[in-house]
């Protein structure tokens, strides 16, 4: 066990907060990854947790990121605001518009945030889960770097682009799934590939276009959508909303200016928010909200089924009573960091 | 030959308007089912084609459906609208919703459509497609009945839910997708049964919940979600969206509601329509039409990938040219209805 840390969620912040400073972020990029960061591990989502703080700081060495960039708010439609995050980070373009969303959520019923000209590394369940914080649905969706091929193609084209949906409860946490329009996430390969086992049928296709179980094939090669031509259409859409709609990077475009291959580049980011009480009027919110359990309730009335999001709460509720173990090793690179090493 | 009828679309589109002012529809709810009748026909969708008009006229026997409804329309909020459509078919609710959601959409930015107390039939694609020819972005998302499980469930919960995506175009038809949150249709179904074919595996489980390729144990049991728990938080989304946001029945209680077994009940629809011009500043329209024009160059670019939609555009030219093929026997019994009979 000595080479496990157990860390105070606060403790884990600062830890996170300090090496992104070291790295040259302003503080307020750096306050805003840093929360992004410590959601992240307490809600068991290693991958996007502590783990990322060095690979931050590697964006930042080998890439167009500007690492004190300051968001800016414009209004482009009575519904719609853009952020420009100015190659910064999307936590904080997200925290800078999120208010001005949620005004015009409930003012005009739906609204719509894009953020442009960010760097996304995170996830994107925490831009829901701020808009059902407040009592509003919300969905998000984000491209990447080119992994999937079109739906009957055979080269990569799309990000691994995910969607997000958050539902809001006024007990418990809300139904949230954020998820990516590829059959699996790109670290899931990695992990394989480190363990030495085969990966699951319908994950990926190699070089030559042909399935494979092979993950060195599978990364050389293409990731396969979810279910199909249908997760393709998905991945689409997403291509669509959070680039051409807004005026930002398709995946492929994204990929092309990721000239150190670090598998980030600048891109979109396209937020939609609705007001459930404005979307009716036969029923009071609280009739609204409980016949929506009503639909949970059948959910978790049928055996092993489960509401979307309930292991990461069920990780939270553990990681705030009893803090997160994260490596050593780990702990000690992102110290470094805060005094000024250069990182992963 | 003798047994198929070829029609123009005109001619087609008068036989179902007939037959529908026969069972009992008022001239606006015939004209716009015989509009997206004829369109389906034309887009060589059969199952959503002239194959409809006896199953409306079983419908209006055999449920609460009002076959001759007044749509009403109500603001919610500046960015949204209500359509009640008085338990009558959808087309015509939203034909009556359509013109000041693209106003709204436009002065907005970003506006939304709740369809209320409707039944729905047709394709979700009509929807969006409408959208698109006044060059706006469209989403839609409809419930039906109960046939898939929720994620690690076993018992059907939601329905098969679609959601369609489109995207306008300078030249030439749009890109759109419209696909069920299920594997498959449920009609794809019913013809392999019909023609004595197993399912292919992913489609279904039996009763007793285990997968099944045999097409009446999966009409008794439950239908896969596609893409596993991905489709089924699609699914989710949809029944959310659809149903407890606008005030109106999740897929289960439609299925309630379906006391005949007709496998429909009045439901809802959501539809989100987006002005691509007001969601970016720094490009004009042209610039961000010919961006997603670059992408789809690069979807028709790689070997057998086509754009969603495509079939249905081939469809559509050649029935406009050579009008449709159609079972004699079919229009023979639509014909029947125009004069008074009643239906299958």
């Amino acid at each position: 066990m000595d080479d496990i840390l157990r860390l105070e969620l606060s403790e884990l912040r600062s830890l996170a907060l300090e090496a992104l400073l070291g790295v040259g972020c302003s503080r307020d990029q750096a306050d805003a990854i840093a929360e992004a960061v410590t959601r992240a591990e307490g809600d068991g989502a290693h991958s996007h947790g502590l783990f990322r703080v060095p690979f931050y700081a590697r964006v930042i060495r080998e890439s167009e990121a500007v690492p004190d960039a300051r968001p800016v708010l414009r209004e482009l439609a009575p519904g719609v605001i853009q952020i420009d995050g100015g190659m910064g980070f999307a936590p904080l373009a997200h925290r800078v518009g999120l208010p001005e969303l949620v005004r015009r959520a409930r003012s005009q019923g739906i609204a719509a945030l894009a953020l442009r000209n960010v760097f996304h590394i995170g996830a994107l369940w925490h831009e829901v889960e701020a808009l059902t914080s407040e009592g509003l649905v919300g969905l998000a969706f984000t491209t990447s770097i080119s992994h999937i091929p079109p739906a009957g193609g055979a080269r990569p084209l799309y990000g691994t682009n995910p969607m997000a949906f958050g539902w809001p409860r006024a007990k418990g946490p809300p139904v949230i799934f954020d998820q990516a329009s590829s059959a699996s996430a790109r670290g899931e390969i990695l992990l394989h590939q480190r363990a030495g086992k085969p990966l699951p049928e319908g994950w990926a296709v190699g070089p030559d276009g042909a399935p494979t179980t092979d993950p060195a094939e599978a990364l050389a090669g293409a990731q396969l959508p979810f279910g199909g031509y249908k997760g393709a259409s998905i991945a689409l859409m997403v291509e669509l909303l959070a680039g051409a709609l807004i005026g930002d990077l398709f995946s492929f475009e994204s990929a092309e200016r990721d000239r150190a291959g670090i598998e980030v580049g600048p891109g979109g980011e396209f937020v939609i928010a609705l007001d459930p009480g404005r979307c009716l009027a036969e029923r009071s919110p609280a009739d609204q909200a409980a016949h929506a359990e009503r639909l949970f309730q059948r959910i978790l009335d049928d055996g092993e089924a489960r509401l979307p999001g309930q292991r990461r709460y069920e990780a939270r509720a553990r990681s705030q009573k009893e803090g997160v173990e994260v490596p050593r090793a780990l702990a000690e690179e992102v110290r470094a960091l805060a005094r000024g090493a250069r990182g992963a």
